[in-house]
Order: structure tokens, then sequence, then C-alpha cells
């Protein structure tokens, strides 16, 4: 039987998960997809996707490919796979589209975005807990800005990468770094919204690189300490690791 | 021993409450704040609420006052509170001010306002679960913005007031009902927030609002049908109430 391939659109929320990548003990995106999936189809078939995530980071525009039995419509999976997803709290297909056989959801994409966001308040959190960053003290943005324009551009971002990255190199090229306060209807006026698009990442790169910034908005660090520390090539010279919790991957692009 | 009177600003994420006011046998917003305060102050001093809300309902500015002894601060009231609420999810105090004795949460209130938030798309929730209602079909906002327009203004609300409300009268005065269509970080770009001022409200007056005005917005009704609806003064002829999980007690004004 003859098969054809699959792009699914998929949005999850991080705090119900121990990441996409199937584990052994542990539940997880990609896990629960392909039971989904294999319930509807008697098949066991693998997800390729765009980009792993860890255990606490959301996604609202994850992308994965599967190659499945010409029969099945695009309709039907998306309904299907989103039926035996309904126990399951915090992932869903958003929408699901045939692409040619070549398509690979990691090694087509020609860039990823990211959002990370900062809730600048002193009050603990309540209904946004798990899905923003709390930062007490008061952030500035500007010199937020200033810090994060000397990450635009080819460099070697081992100031901001994990010690578990699996890469053989350093060298990465980030495309754009926007940063800017936004008035959210449910978080209010005070969240900050950080935008970074590349064509791939290092591991944890994100979420070092806004635990540097953070130490800039709170003026522990100079916009020039932060470069000091970018053209260090020194993890041990960077900031901490931002928490998961407002980390979202946001778009894939092809 | 001397007392003053304090205005405490109360932020809570309604899916872990039955509410805000004390029961029996159910777990409310009042009971955990009454809680935490009598813990550093040894005594048990009743707040007063300006807005009670439902099951479900959230609120950003909740007011309720408290009468505590002349030795307490604003500051120690602000971090006690919120270190005694520290592990009861879902609800924190965002400030405390020391006001007059005549002040009164409740009674010295000169507005209310409310939001409410649709998020209009096909797929079900995930990481916004709770926080808004997922309308699949795509709603209509000028439609729904003029159904809206004639509700401003002194009236009997009579179709949109729930079986059971205490009030001794079904008029009411509301001063402002904007319906926009807001691009959230959190959200995406198809988030609908409907905000809706008035002195008070009567009992799911909110929530039966948007529930009729969500029919326009598919157009199941027009803009003149809704106000044949409401000029009926017949609960029965309008729509369903929304459910709890869009709206937020969003400001009380003084």
């Amino acid at each position: 039987m003859g098969k054809k391939r699959f792009k699914l659109l998929i949005e999850y929320d991080g705090r119900h998960f121990h990441g996409w990548q199937r584990q052994e003990n542990a539940f997880t995106v990609q896990e629960a997809i392909e039971t989904a999936i294999s319930r509807f189809t008697a098949l066991r078939s693998p997800l390729f996707v765009a980009g792993r995530t860890d255990t606490g980071v959301h996604a609202k525009g994850q992308v994965a490919h599967i190659d499945l039995p010409e029969t099945v419509t695009e309709k039907v999976i998306l309904n299907a796979a989103n039926a035996h997803l309904r126990d399951i709290p915090g992932v869903k297909i958003l929408s699901v589209d045939e692409v040619s056989p070549d398509f690979h959801a990691r090694f087509s994409a020609t860039f990823r975005e990211y959002t990370y966001l900062i809730l600048n308040r002193p009050a603990p959190l309540t209904f946004q807990k798990g899905l923003v960053w709390q930062v007490p003290k008061k952030l500035n943005i500007e010199d937020m800005k200033e810090a994060a324009s000397y990450l635009i551009g080819f460099h070697d971002f081992s100031s901001f990468r994990a010690a578990g990255c699996q890469s053989s190199s350093p060298l990465r090229s980030i495309e754009s770094f926007d940063i800017e306060e936004r008035d959210c209807p449910l978080m209010g006026n005070t969240l900050i919204l950080f935008r970074v698009r590349a064509k791939s990442f290092l591991y944890h790169q994100v979420r070092n690189m806004v635990g540097s910034l953070k130490l800039v908005g709170e003026k522990k660090w100079t916009a020039l300490d932060f470069k000091q520390v970018f053209q260090a090539c020194d993890r041990t010279k960077a900031g901490p690791t931002a928490p998961p919790d407002g980390l979202y991957l946001q778009l894939i692009g092809y």
C-alpha cells in the first residue's frame, strides 16, 4: 500500500510533558501523538520533529512529519488524532497538510522562531504560573535591546551553549532578536516578549541568552559587559539558564 | 488595641477555587486569604469583598478590605499573607494600602470592570485551557459591537439575569462595553476581548450578555434580534450563559 507524507502543526503545554522526545520512563509529546495516531491507523508510524523541546517548554507552532497510508486524508488525521488526544491534557494538532515525499520537518526547515515571556512584577504568579518567567525587579528594555543586538549575525555561541549540547559546532547565525513590552489582556502591561529567529539553535541557547539578558535588564551588567561575556566564548562567564516556563517554540519556517 | 483598615488588591486563578465566598464544604478564595492572615495576626478577621465571583471565574483586580491591629503595616501584611499563601496555588495579594475607616470595598466602589476572553479558533485548547472560552466558528466583531451598543445606558437587564439573582431590581446601568480583537503573545491573533463597566452587575449578567453576543458573532442572530431579545426582558428568550473560564474581574473603581 502506498504512503503519503503529512505535515502536522502541533501546540502543547510543556507543563504536562517530559519534553518532546520519547523516553523509557516518562511521558512525552511524541509518545502522546504517536499513540493517538496508532489508534486509528493500527500502525506504529514514527514522527519526525522540527525542534525537540525540553520538559516545561511550550510549543505554539511545533512541526512534525509522518508517513501514513494513502487512504487517510488530512481531515481524518486532524479529527481522529485530536479525538484520541482528548483525554490527554495539553496537546492538540492545529492543522494537517499533505506534503511532498521529500519534505522533512527537521531538515527542510529554513528557520526556527522562539518566543520567551517574562512577566515583570513583584507579585508571584497565579493563573500565569508555568507560562511565563516572573522577574520582580523592573527590567530596562533599552539596555536589553542593545545587548541583544550583539547576538545578531554569525558568531561562536559557546557562552550560551549548554554542557549537554550534541552539536559539532558552537557557530550559529541569529537572524533577528526583538524585545518589546506588550500589553497582554491576560497578563497585564508588564509582559516582556523576546522573539528570536535562527536557522537552528544550540542546546539551551535561547534560555541561556535570555538568562544573561535579564542581568542586563536588572543593571547587574551593562550591555558592554554582556558583549564581553558573549565574546569570551565561555559558558562559565555567562548568566544562569532562564527557566523553561517562559519558552515557546513559536514558528518553523520552510 | 486600635484597628486600622486595609485595602487588598487580589489576583486569583478561578480554576483552583469554588468561587470567592466562604462555604461549608468547599475551598474558596475568602477562606484561603482569611486563613493566611489569621496565621500571623492570631485573629480571625473577616474580609469584605467588592465583587463575589463564582467557581472558575478569575480575578486580576479583586478588592477586599479588612480591619487589623494598628501594629501591623502594609508591607507586613503583603509579605506575610503571600508567604502563608505560598502553598496554595492560584491566589496572591498584589498590594496592600491603608485606607480610611469609612472605606468599604463593596459599598465605596464606583464601578466594576470585567473582561471576558474568547479564543476564536477551531482547535481545542492546550495551555489556555480554563483561561478563555474556545469558540470554533469565526465571530463577526462588527456585528457584536453593534449588538453590545444597545446594552449601554440604564436598562432592565432581566434577559441577562440568572435565576438565582438576589438583587431587588433588574435595572442596571452599563457605562461602556468594548469588543476588540487582540494579538496576544500567548494566545495568538484571534483573541477577542470584551470589556464591560458598570456600577454593579446582576448575577451572571456578564456571562449571559457574552453568551448572547456570541450568537450574534456567529450570525445565528442579527444585532436587531439581539436588541429584541434584550427588550423582551425575559431570560428564556436569550442565549446560554458563557462559561466561567473566560471571565476576569479586572478592576474595581473607587
